[in-house]
């Protein structure tokens, strides 16, 4: 039997502002990733989305970005390693006590945007993160891109981690996703796409650009709930996992 | 035996900017009301702050904010109460972790100037602001101004308090601060000032600007560390208190 | 014939963030307030309004707002004058550059949300505002609620007003709004307000909550672009308008 | 006859919060570059700085910088052209309006810390930044390091330049400041950084860390006013200066 936590990243409004269809995504997925202030989001409605979470019956994670809510995060900012580590803590920090408010707890920590690309191929940068997730809880899972520094960050330092895998991105030899600007930076066939995750699910392989096969470990796959389609992606991808006797659940087995 | 809590107002560096002269007024208090980040401070201050305090053995509370970096959070704004709660309680978390990171527990809780000015009128707003406070910990200290609305909400809500006073401010009949702008707002005169505080403390008794006087419950002093001549001040009051056998320590009996 | 101007608030997104349906009500009107990044917008945003406003041959004021992005510049702040003066002439400098570099000018100033109420009913706020769109270009004319302490202050600097009316909106017998909170704040029926809003630019009256006929001048009419609903409203006013030998235009005549 | 421009940083203040010794450093130097709200200043601090330079008569400039008031516009960020564009224009149309409002003209645009150090050597940035300067008003003048893509970018959009050289910084036979973890970055004896940009303004050259006398072109010396030593050394340039014969004055001859 085989089970992978389904991913999606929530609560990324701003005062008066709104984004993502949080109320369509989360019925769908095991965990959620959600914004901490800094790139996205705010108190209120940190608070809203958790309570969300909590009455969905789906785990919630820290999505700590760089501060940066004009560029969403997704800029990338030479911060210290000292930095780095601190604005992690703060971040989950604040998240972690306002699930504690409901009577949750945090289950992972996922670095967002520009932060999550960054770290991924910077160790030291990763390492400065996890010793922040350590230091709040030893106990939390470090999900970051399969088979990253990250990952290899979070297992040195004696933590959790969950490995996130795309359905619609490709992969090269190494394992990092293909730059967006290359050809075969993205599955564009559905079908194709749900192929390839049932594959990485269930074989730990997927074929590279390059037309080898690699291998890989799918903890968790990252859905989008940023518009009608996206939803329905997701709804057959479970559908499809559901034919194959792929459970969906959280990353803590 | 008497004994009194002294707190200020510490962490209220930003960036590159730094503010207030806390290596100085640390080892003179028992409590330091940390910025968390909304009026004052970022993530990196609040880490060192949090290690100076524990390294000094001196308590640390938050001290939550209007989002107001700009205007320090002294500028009255009319937020909701949804909005208070939740600023309240992002602000405390994110302090609380950044303690739990390096194996401390908040004490308290203090907010923080146009936040506090207006909560000690306004019993709904203190309502919402304690209602954070217990979600979070309800062991929490809630600090306020002695007799104020905040006092009463904690009250209320079964919380823990600790009713601050303060030395070179006088008082109306009603235990409110006499309007900065008003005659008799200040006292100037630094042995009257420690007359009256010493009093506060052994007689829970003070006499207003009117020449009557009052009730008081001074369960902690709130000192500056702004200048030389704020420390000087606080080093005279303690020289007061020691020689009338008043101990100096923290709010938690 | 009669002549009047359809002002509505735009380019209020920010970063990755929209907000309005800013396509939709650029052809509906003659004059577009574009917010200057403090309450919402940001460098980008503003010059793509603007040049979206230049190429519909609309005229362009500054929609200057409290520095409070988290909440959209609706929450009262008690700012100092010389900051309120300051605050206003940065934006209206930064919105009005942006006009330069497109060949554009400047012709309104429009205080917004919190800012625009506050303002109406304090001479000394509208005062600083008005000082600072007078030192930026004495020809700018200054957007506000007719008859309110804005208009008034405009006025005694020497400036030209634009003095706006609300179709859905109920008045008190002085000519302000009816409180949000209060039966009549709203005029329901679409129907009934565009006859008194008709009225109001050709009598120059509108009746108020208490039934009782009130004088107001119209020169500028605030409509919305937030939602397909509010598009319709818009169009239909303008139609009712023609019907009646309205003129929509400018507010510069 | 040699005349050169003494340039410091100024307006770095942030609400509360003062850096700097600005009314030190005003009366020696001939050019202020006043920080535009991003990564420090705010509204009122920048009136009141284009106050200060006004009465003291020496010429602004705008020094815009990557919004990051966290990191003090000091840590690299990849933005895109579009917004590097209109991020600059924002900047300097706000400087600008609050210098029309007293009177006075913007003599130049500096960019600031990381966004300066990006596009020293970044065409296409600096292309960006300097089509903003363009279209706000072609008379501007783009000061840059001295020899760098900024100077070249500006030069091929038909702007005024200003090159600016550093007393107390090492330079590689490129003309690119040494990086500051390597050695040879800082003249440290004071002597020798006066010697050499003496002879920066006299003959247009300086040698290089390699030995190798390189050319350089020496429009404005850059200057700090952050200490006590750093306003000694600047009165120590000026004395040299005047017994050199060099004339210190502003860009524009």
């Amino acid at each position: 039997m085989f089970r992978v936590d389904l991913n999606s990243d929530l609560g990324e409004g701003f005062g008066r502002y709104t984004i993502g269809m949080d109320d369509g995504i989360i019925p769908l997925i095991s965990s959620a990733n959600i914004a901490c202030g800094f790139h996205a989001s705010d108190p209120v409605v940190m608070v809203e989305t958790v309570k969300k979470a909590k009455e969905a019956g789906i785990q919630v994670g820290a999505h700590p970005g760089f501060p940066d809510l004009m560029g969403f995060g997704r800029r990338n900012m030479n911060i210290s390693l000292e930095e780095a580590k601190a604005y992690t803590l703060y971040q989950i920090s604040a998240l972690g006590g306002i699930c504690k408010a409901q009577g949750m707890k945090l289950q992972h920590v996922k670095p967002h945007g520009a932060m999550y690309n960054m770290a991924a191929k910077d160790y030291e940068l990763s390492k400065a993160i996890c010793e922040a997730v350590k230091e709040y809880d030893p106990q939390l899972v470090v999900m970051g891109l399969s088979g990253s520094e990250t990952i290899r960050a979070a297992k040195d330092l004696g933590l959790r981690t969950a490995e996130e895998v795309f359905a619609d991105r490709g992969y090269e030899e190494d394992g990092s996703l293909v730059n967006r600007k290359k050809a075969g930076a993205f599955i564009h066939d559905e079908n194709e796409a749900i192929t390839r995750v049932i594959r990485m699910v269930k074989e730990g392989k997927v074929t590279a650009v390059t037309g080898k096969d690699i291998e890989i470990q799918a903890d968790s796959i990252c859905v989008h709930g940023d518009g009608e389609k996206a939803l329905l992606f997701v709804e057959k991808i479970r559908n499809a996992f559901e034919a194959e006797g792929i459970i969906v659940g959280d990353v803590v087995k």
